[in-house]
């Protein structure tokens, strides 16, 4: 016996009655505008190439690090479901993801899957051991198919415009692909734009399997003709690379540090810390106060060609040494820590935060610092603005503590909209439905408890689904 | 086409019917009590002199750093709001104002404004663009009328006490003026009082347009005629003015540390210290104790003459320099930090914290405190008491946070009722009706689900509404 | 004229009644499951000689820090409760406590009381003064009854298994006399196990009436045979302990440490700060050290004998030195501090994290951990699991937040059930009571917002209740 599968069209509202029945008819508004995603983790070989995905292993379960370090924190091995090991067997691997989907229950991993279940793939049973084979070869095989290739489903999703997120040595040969097929006479038209995330040129502790800061230095100089090695050089291969980003339709940096420190060092002190840390093995503090620096002068950049810039600190990446060593960067083991925004970003802020051409979206992974440091930052700094409730509290009470603890400081017009911030292509829909849900349901509480009048939250639900992220990106 | 205004008779309350109902009962009781507004900071000349307030700009914009900060962080100059600009357009700074309305949907000072549009003066459109003239020149017209004279409002709000908050080097002059007036046959009656803020000889970093520390005590001691550069001259001062303040009514000090820090010097030390941080520029360590010391210091005088110690830490004061430097302090970037109370505190409780006669009112501007150590804090130790929620968690959330995160271990009656803390005197009714409806809907929750009796809520009404603050404050 | 005392059957369900009706369904399958009790601090006493309690101000007010503490912290002193003083009048503290009942409104006291008040003796009067003596002789008289005996109550509580908590310097006495007990014919069934809390003889800093770390380590010598005062006789002694206390039904371990710090050293290093610690008066660096190291070296044991780990951190003991000098332990005055989990645990992590043979159970009593540290941990690391909200926020609200900040991330299947964690042994029901309304009320939240199935509700109310701690504690 299987057990039915069916997405409510409540699903997410407030149950009182009266307050539901507002949000129901605030999301009647939004439900169907167009998707917004400027700020995400997809590959633009997929747009450019437009080549089939594979399975539903490799396409839904290895690349999903929300499902498989819950999988891995119940004792199930990576290697069981195939993580880095290609010479797997995917349908096993699904076989004990559907056996396990229980322990889902209460996370948004559970409402974006069963949102991709039914309305991607449009299941009616639900994913359980008992149909975990009905899935794998309803999913395998719809995949084949020329209405689930990437660009199909990019259309197919009313996506406006998604901004995949690219390193300075990235060639940006499938942005060049996308846009040339944008540019070719009834050519796909989606628009696919990268973002300039340096991290892999910024960080001097950056390590990954394709080379470490070192060496992605040389590959900068290579790409750019400039000595990177030297301080000038850097800078000067730094600008271009934005500029040719910018050129693939870039409007934003990303900034992905492990707290949130800025600095605002001389020209001669940055010099001499440039060429400490680009020795092998940089002390710590070198390298934390380098990375401290380099915020403040991508911010000087960013006054300079107009890319927003955004802040993701606080992030302990590789916390597990042995699954560091044996499957690599992006496991499931990167664990939030508490982060300082107040004496961390007055550097920068000293320097460039009162300039409203600049436009800087902050993230946090600490939720304590919504009420105490970043509404108050955001409500006060013209350069300031705060970016949406962030990976794990991309969630329902995570967004929903977010606009609470925001909202009274900040307004709603110092946030910037909803992000996806994910690979997993097919839930994307899904993450904006449970985003626009919740706002909704947030208005509507305001309403319920007459803080706000209904035509004004009709029209937040609009800046929030699709305006700010619109304005704020430069999109 | 003007929108209507319209305050409705249920705001704030929870949506549930049920609760709603409770609410509702429950606020009916304790609307109409008197207003005691212990802890705040509305100039004493309005009520010593009764002069009409100037234009609306000048009485509901330019003092409100809640409203302008949230303007500024929106790129708007605060040129373009007359601030700290004599010879600036009142009107084109209005209109400012009502262009931008929509920036406080869903802030506490929309609520507080909405409330002072239609109570105070009786509006029945909305503040927007189209009506920012007819704000200007209804407002501007009805403060020049005998009704809108500070003290016919101070008795139409219904207030029984207000305290205002003054320097030791203040000459408390209007407050005589006051008692004055009050003692004069016929005489208005208003009862102001004062409440003795040292920071400005505390601090040995203090600085203002109006001079710094040393300059500070130079002044108290040509006001006291005691060697205020020499510790026992320094106490001795104190002391006096602390006298002279409880003469002009005062029950209550007031200090506003960057942090929590308190501690215990011995009397060998303590000279030490004031020896060093009265020379020019001083350690930044040594401020940081001597401060630390003088709360301790402070609470002893309170057990002696039985003024109660208001605690203010955690506020990162002036944190944009370049505001600071062009339009002084106070323009809304202050911002609040971390700030631990477990160790910090101990110096002073360890002394004095089992002392039944000492009463010390703990704020916060870090939320995350009130579960992990306020509660606790105050759940155990006689001298210890919580203020509300404070300053940018002045609001419906916060205060509902308060509530649910302070209750449980430290119950209601560690708690004091409300504090407006605000110089916006023309909102004061509406932050206390905000705090009562607040109040009630968390009561009404609790007796919804059976975790009170009814009889037991409307008792705590109230309390929390006039009692608490009462009993707490000595009024 | 006295008050009528009533539990209400919907108390702590949500208001909202669709909510409700779900909440009221969830909880009948629950209500009357048998009680687990895993982890707590009932005397086992109690169980071997089955004695009467005495009185009631013995029984309930006595040993309840919970209580004592709010009366304390209101200027109530504690000789008038007749703390630490055998010849108080029980009557007169008890008339105290009951003139004092309203300070416990809103309390998670409150709720339990009332529970005990009429459950456990049937009152249908509210406690309050005029009730106090009728209270008093009637719980008094009960308790000389043999159905007020405590192997009757444990019956009647239908506990189906209580575990209580010793020092490895504990003869164990009283658990073999209940285990003969047990196994006589005809003999009382009650399983009551003991778990292993070594804090006394791993804890360089330990205090306490009864001695000091190295009283204890003497102690722990004399009982094992080892010489516990060299490294490797310590670790043998301390297994042997292990050994015993497994054979009185231990299944798992205690840790009480000031942080969440672990280290894990090289043997030598290991000796060498052995040999520090053993000297009177060891460094605070040292005695964090090696309290860090101990954990990881407990894990180590745990993933050779199986017992389960615990691990409470973060409790700033003693607070109060004047009332610790005065009164001793455990009176009402140790305070929670900010805790770091993701730095702290890593060295214990990196070594042992990653093997599904241990399990470690986390506490905090820092909230802040709770969305940002401990559901990513417990998320990702096979050996992590969370406890329920713990002592402060063993409460209504705390336990919300528990769930509603812990679940998005962790699943419910990273967390263990509820602990009581009590010596308040009447109170157990009603504490087991309350943590299954609240789960059983989220639960319903999340049906009603359809974000899960009436049937996965079902089947996780029971594993709340009951299933998840009897897999977690292998019980």
């Amino acid at each position: 016996m299987t057990r039915p599968l069916h997405l409510h069209p409540d699903r997410l509202f407030p149950a009182d009655p009266a307050t539901r029945a507002i949000a129901r008819g605030l999301y009647a508004e939004v439900a169907h505008l167009p998707i917004l995603s400027p700020h995400g983790h997809t590959d633009p070989a997929w747009f450019a190439t437009d080549a089939p995905f594979e399975n539903a292993t490799e396409l839904l379960l290895k690349p999903d690090h929300y499902v498989f370090r819950m999988l891995y924190s119940q004792g199930i091995p990576l290697q069981s479901l195939g993580i880095n090991d290609p010479s797997a067997d995917p349908r096993a691997a699904w076989r004990v993801f559907a056996e396990n989907y229980h322990l889902f229950r209460g996370t948004p991993s559970r409402m974006w899957l069963d949102h991709v279940w039914a309305e991607v793939f449009g299941f009616d049973v639900a994913f359980e051991a008992a149909t975990a084979d009905l899935y794998y070869d309803t999913i395998t095989a719809a995949l084949a198919t020329p209405a689930f290739r990437p660009r199909a489903l990019f259309d197919r999703f009313n996506i406006e415009l998604i901004a995949t997120t690219e390193s300075p040595i990235d060639s940006l040969d499938h942005h060049a692909t996308i846009r040339a097929e944008n540019a070719r006479d009834g050519g796909w038209k989606g628009r696919v734009i990268t973002a300039f995330r340096p991290d892999p040129v910024v960080d001097p502790e950056f390590v990954s399997s394709d080379g470490g800061f070192l060496d992605n230095l040389a590959k900068l100089s290579a790409m750019t003709g400039e000595d990177a090695l030297s301080y000038p050089g850097y800078l000067s291969a730094l600008r271009q690379r934005r500029a040719d980003f910018a050129a693939m339709g870039a409007t934003s940096t990303d900034h992905g540090h492990p707290t949130a420190l800025t600095a605002d060092l001389t020209e001669t002190e940055a010099e001499a810390l440039f060429a400490r840390v680009t020795k092998p093995a940089p002390m710590p503090a070198d390298a934390e106060l380098f990375r401290a620096h380099m915020l403040t002068v991508m911010a000087g950049m960013s006054i300079e060609d107009g890319l927003v810039m955004q802040i993701h600190p606080g992030s302990f990446r590789n916390h597990n040494d042995w699954l560091f060593r044996t499957y690599g960067r992006d496991k499931g083991a990167d664990i939030p820590t508490a982060t300082d925004y107040v004496t961390a970003l007055r550097p920068l802020l000293n320097k460039h935060g009162n300039d409203p051409a600049l436009s800087i979206i902050l993230f946090t992974l600490d939720e304590t610092s919504y009420s105490r440091e970043l509404a108050p930052l955001a409500g006060h700094y013209p350069a300031l603005k705060l970016g949406p409730a962030w990976w794990f509290h991309d969630s329902p009470e995570g967004m929903r503590r977010f606009r609470e603890q925001v909202t009274e400081t900040a307004g709603f017009y110092n946030t910037v909209g909803f992000n996806d911030d994910t690979r997993a292509f097919l839930s994307i829909p899904a993450r904006h439905d449970v985003a626009r849900r919740i706002d909704c349901g947030f208005l509507a509480r305001l309403v319920a408890e007459h803080r706000l009048e209904d035509w004004e939250a009709a029209e937040l639900a609009v800046d929030l689904a699709y305006n700010l992220a619109k304005r704020a990106y430069k999109l």
